[in-house]
């Protein structure tokens, strides 16, 4: 009886172990691929090439409709063809590279696709969709609004291409401005739209909503105080189901004074009570609307041209 | 006979195959190991706050000792207050942050390190030495070389921290330039020096080495071509090793002609014959002279003032 007893102790004891072990493996292989893709998405999916490229004519993947993961920013960036334009976005995807769950929506002010802007995306290692609209000629004028178009074609590809199930976070990122990448954790708690301040405008240091027992009260600003919402391009973020929501939402050409774009296109989707001040109260600088210089290219017809074209 | 067989092979299979699953998990638990590293150094160490903090007066640490890991990029950048300083660091650091095995010299233009930039830097999750030298006034005109005490002092500190075991390779990144990942892999196999093109520099669109054969037989240049090596400080890099077999090579103050800085460092540690064309034969952009706009504060003072002090 006792022999009985042992041998099957001794037959069973290892199998239980196994089964033990086996279950353990599981789990580990489960947070081996949570470090990886928590990694993974921290690089902006460079490492293993799972850039989504998604163009104007093809259909959007990924749309952020996992309900368990974190809303996606969606950073609409109007940009043009100029000397620094390669530059810019350089150092634009080196910053945004690095914002997990990150969708930059580029919008070229052209008639096509240029070479270059093409050539720049797909090897950026950030996941994007590459659009463009031509800003009429009429509108290209010292004083008219810029990249009105680009950005409403913007919020038109994501009115037609995202739904009620997803969560996401829209912002308008220029291509010269200098990002923290604590901005993007800020915005990305965005409920209806939020508010900071921003570094190096309005003829000031920075300008900001001024905050009272967490409500935005009014505007520290140099410049066109009594506008309704008297931020920067750079100052707010709003969340993918408020642009959804309110359609009709667009940047405005018609009776659109000039540095109203801003206040124009908020008055139509929040009111001033209901803003979300970010950067503890308003209190920090985390963007900055760094300007850069024209470059003199004077010497360019001057002397020896070179032989073969060089992208620059 | 036939029974007392299968009951030891049941008792031993289980064992057998518990002892392979053991050492299966072990080898998981290694690659585990290796990817999270992998990673950790792509991420220039920011997740497991790995940053080493070395100051002027602490003794250094890591100094890329180690045989097998390739060669430590020491970048230079001289800094100094000013308006755009954090907006301009801030992206730096977004794009340096992802550079593997990545040094960071840092040198402030001021009697003491500033507030600003140290707090800057211990958040920068770059691997970084803080150093400060105040240029003297007289120095600080029109026309005079600039940056060049904090270069000197940079170089001083990798000749006293640094030895021949170290593999490194120096270069010197000022910080209003724009920087793509892809530079820093050029430059790190820089056996001696090594020379590159550089966007937007010397009123044209770009500055390069002329190549025939691998090597160096001229410059394109739209200034000043008759220089020995008519190249921008962007556009080259050092070998630790010959910064320190030449202790005596500085950037100079006495004799030297605006303009001229580049070219007199180089000619002290090299000759035109020996550079090492980089970019696929000096043939890509990968490095930008930006230069970022002064900026209006115009309104700084015109209007109500804050009733805090914020940092910009």
């Amino acid at each position: 009886m006792k022999s009985i007893f042992y041998s099957r102790f001794f037959i069973l004891l290892p199998w239980i172990l196994i089964v033990i072990i086996v279950i353990d493996i599981d789990t580990k292989r489960l947070s081996v691929r949570n470090t990886a893709s928590f990694y993974l998405s921290r690089l902006g999916n460079v490492q293993q090439r799972q850039v989504v490229r998604t163009t104007r004519t093809s259909s959007s993947t990924s749309s952020g409709s996992n309900t368990s993961s974190p809303p996606v920013i969606y950073a609409i960036t109007p940009t043009y063809s100029r000397v620094v334009q390669k530059a810019e976005l350089t150092r634009l995807a080196n910053t945004f590279r690095q914002v997990p769950h990150f969708h930059w929506v580029v919008v070229e002010d052209s008639n096509s696709h240029t070479e270059l802007v093409s050539r720049f995306l797909a090897r950026s290692g950030v996941r994007y969709t590459h659009l463009n609209v031509l800003t009429p000629r009429r509108f290209k004028r010292t004083g008219m609004p810029r990249a009105t178009e680009q950005r409403n074609l913007a919020l038109g590809w994501l009115r037609g291409r995202r739904a009620s199930k997803d969560k996401g976070v829209v912002f308008f990122a220029d291509d010269d401005n200098s990002y923290s990448l604590e901005l993007f954790e800020e915005m990305r708690s965005t409920r209806k739209v939020s508010v900071w301040p921003v570094g190096l405008v309005g003829g000031r240091r920075y300008e900001r909503p001024l905050v009272k027992n967490g409500k935005v009260v009014g505007w520290y600003t140099g410049w066109k105080a009594d506008r309704p919402f008297a931020i920067d391009m750079a100052g707010f973020a709003v969340n993918l189901q408020v642009i959804l929501s309110n359609p009709r939402a667009l940047f405005k050409r018609r009776g659109a004074k000039p540095g109203m774009q801003e206040s124009d296109f908020l008055k139509q989707i929040t009111k001033v009570e209901d803003l979300e001040p970010k950067a503890q109260n308003c209190t920090q600088v985390l963007v900055w609307h760094t300007r850069t210089e024209k470059v003199n290219l004077g010497n360019e017809t001057k002397r020896q041209q070179d032989s073969i074209f060089i992208e620059v």
